[in-house]
């Protein structure tokens, strides 16, 4: 760290500043040094870290809308189109692509972000892909990080839009205030949505699209899967389906109704506090997990290790005495 | 432990004996006492350790061959005959018919073992069934363990069958010496198999109920995606495809001709020991992440914990600190 302004790795602009630097630039509105931050927090390690640090504190600050659904649903489209509806109030927006499929953001997402050309010389509009860089899965803790870097810049509301439904997307998407799905007409999208766990994380859906046959079916076919989801307490949220074609903004002004309307459910009904408790309390556990994954890749990393291996593989100790013997020897703190 | 002989949770005959005077006994030729072992490798914790480390030496000693396939598919029956096929030869056998789903072995296996009842006047035939006792994913650990305790009792020849075809099924049974994967005619098997990753596990394919339509076809499709198995070294084995009718007995024998034919592949090209090694390394890293995960729940149950939690929860310090300063605190060893 610390090399000359410009230097590999730099942003350009600026040059280097520290994270606590940045954050204060972002927060009177540099957005610039916003991207910078976000560029950490996507890097990992004690960088992320430290903007994390500063920032945690802001991150109650922005409201967040999960937007998911598999390939070609028309997520981007359909962001592209919240984003207009909410700048009409006037209250910038983030956004954030996340696509934990590829480690540098590839193909797909990056014809989807020119659709979203419209708003790039919107000051108000602050739109940034994420990809997974450093670690593993690392976008489930990166994105709350990310999101609290925009929060502290003074985005109250923050789209998180993903590529697709794997788990890693669905965990991402679905660790927001108010979480989209987006479904097709068309036969076994329904049951397709159900089978991904999009069911069980959808506030909202929207049959986008709505234009083409089968509409009404696969929002009926929803209808009808909700009604068996007796696990829901009688004064439960039900996830209003809402039928838009986001390419000419056709209930494009409904979805983001029903977004305020459950917004103003989980305020009045206590749940916005609840449910952010338990993704931080999430949060904690999965940075805990991470932090003992490194202990493990640390240990197999030393000279220990390498006797352990030898003994277990040669059947002189088993694999149980062995990890103890190891364990004991892990520095702390 | 030590409690009154045939008290709850005491097996029956015999009364308790501690771990080491039953893998004398197993060793000895009593059955009860190896049932016994593997009860205690099933329930985990310092019981299940205990075993483990006085019959590990002897896990070499037993080949092991996993039977894997759709439910259905006939592995139990094709389980039936390949011991039959075994015993003829004089040797005795074990089976352990393993069950991740529930946590008590339920219908459907319960209902398989019936139709082993051929064998059970067999002095040389060891069947049992295994569910997941205590931990999540605890087969994955225990039935290397409990295949320890059969090699330490004698038994040199052990049968991994599991139930269906989900990610642990796939673990423990692909975690044997020679893995035999069952697959059944029709359009779509094949396909089914890829899909599921048995491809990649399979040493053996058996195309059972091979009197039935389509079974020419599905071998071929087999065959065919074996071809594009574009990663396989020239000079590695390539799975041999067996039709049989396990009902019968009618290609039985060719499956087990099969199962020798690559018991010797592995030995002659050094294979054996190669994956054999890969396996423990697996086993001793598997350890050491459920010695971690253990760590976190005793974490998590604590005082401190409850108090970083609330700090976290309000934001006051962010789940990076709060994770290091719990981390801090925690005994090793």
């Amino acid at each position: 760290m610390g090399g000359p302004a410009g230097g590999p790795g730099s942003a350009g602009q600026g040059g280097r500043r520290d994270a606590a630097e940045l954050v204060v630039a972002s927060r009177a509105g540099d957005r610039s040094a916003t991207a910078r931050l976000i560029s950490l927090i996507e890097r990992g390690g004690d960088g992320a870290r430290q903007v994390a640090r500063l920032t945690f504190p802001h991150g109650a600050d922005a409201y967040t809308v999960g937007i998911t659904g598999a390939p070609g649903a028309g997520k981007s489209t359909l962001s592209d189109r919240l984003i207009g509806e909410h700048r009409r109030l006037g209250d910038a927006i983030g956004v954030l692509a996340v696509d934990p499929s590829s480690p540098f953001s590839g193909g797909a997402l990056l014809g989807d972000r020119v659709r979203m050309q419209d708003h790039t010389l919107d000051d108000g509009v602050f739109i940034r892909s994420m990809a997974s860089r450093g670690h593993l899965g690392g976008l489930a803790l990166a994105t709350p990080d990310a999101i609290a870097v925009l929060a502290a810049a003074g985005i109250t509301m923050v789209l998180v839009e993903t590529v697709g439904v794997g788990q890693v997307e669905i965990e991402v998407a679905g660790a927001t205030d108010t979480t989209v799905v987006v479904v097709n007409p068309g036969w076994g999208d329904a049951i397709q949505a159900n089978k991904a766990g999009l069911l069980e994380v959808a506030d909202v859906f929207v049959v986008n699209k709505a234009d083409r046959p089968g509409a009404a079916e696969t929002a009926r076919d929803l209808d009808h899967m909700l009604d068996l989801g007796l696990g829901r307490a009688p004064d439960a949220w039900r996830p209003p389906i809402v039928a838009a074609v986001a390419t000419t903004g056709t209930g494009v002004g409904e979805v983001w109704d029903a977004v305020a309307r459950h917004r103003s459910y989980l305020g009045t009904s206590g749940q916005l506090v609840a449910r952010r408790e338990r993704r931080l309390v999430g949060q904690l556990r999965e940075v805990l997990i991470r932090r003992l994954e490194q202990d493990i890749d640390r240990l197999e990393g030393g000279q220990a290790y390498l006797e352990v291996r030898r003994q277990v593989v040669d059947r002189i100790i088993d694999p149980y005495s062995g990890a103890a013997s190891l364990l004991a020897q892990l520095p702390r703190g």
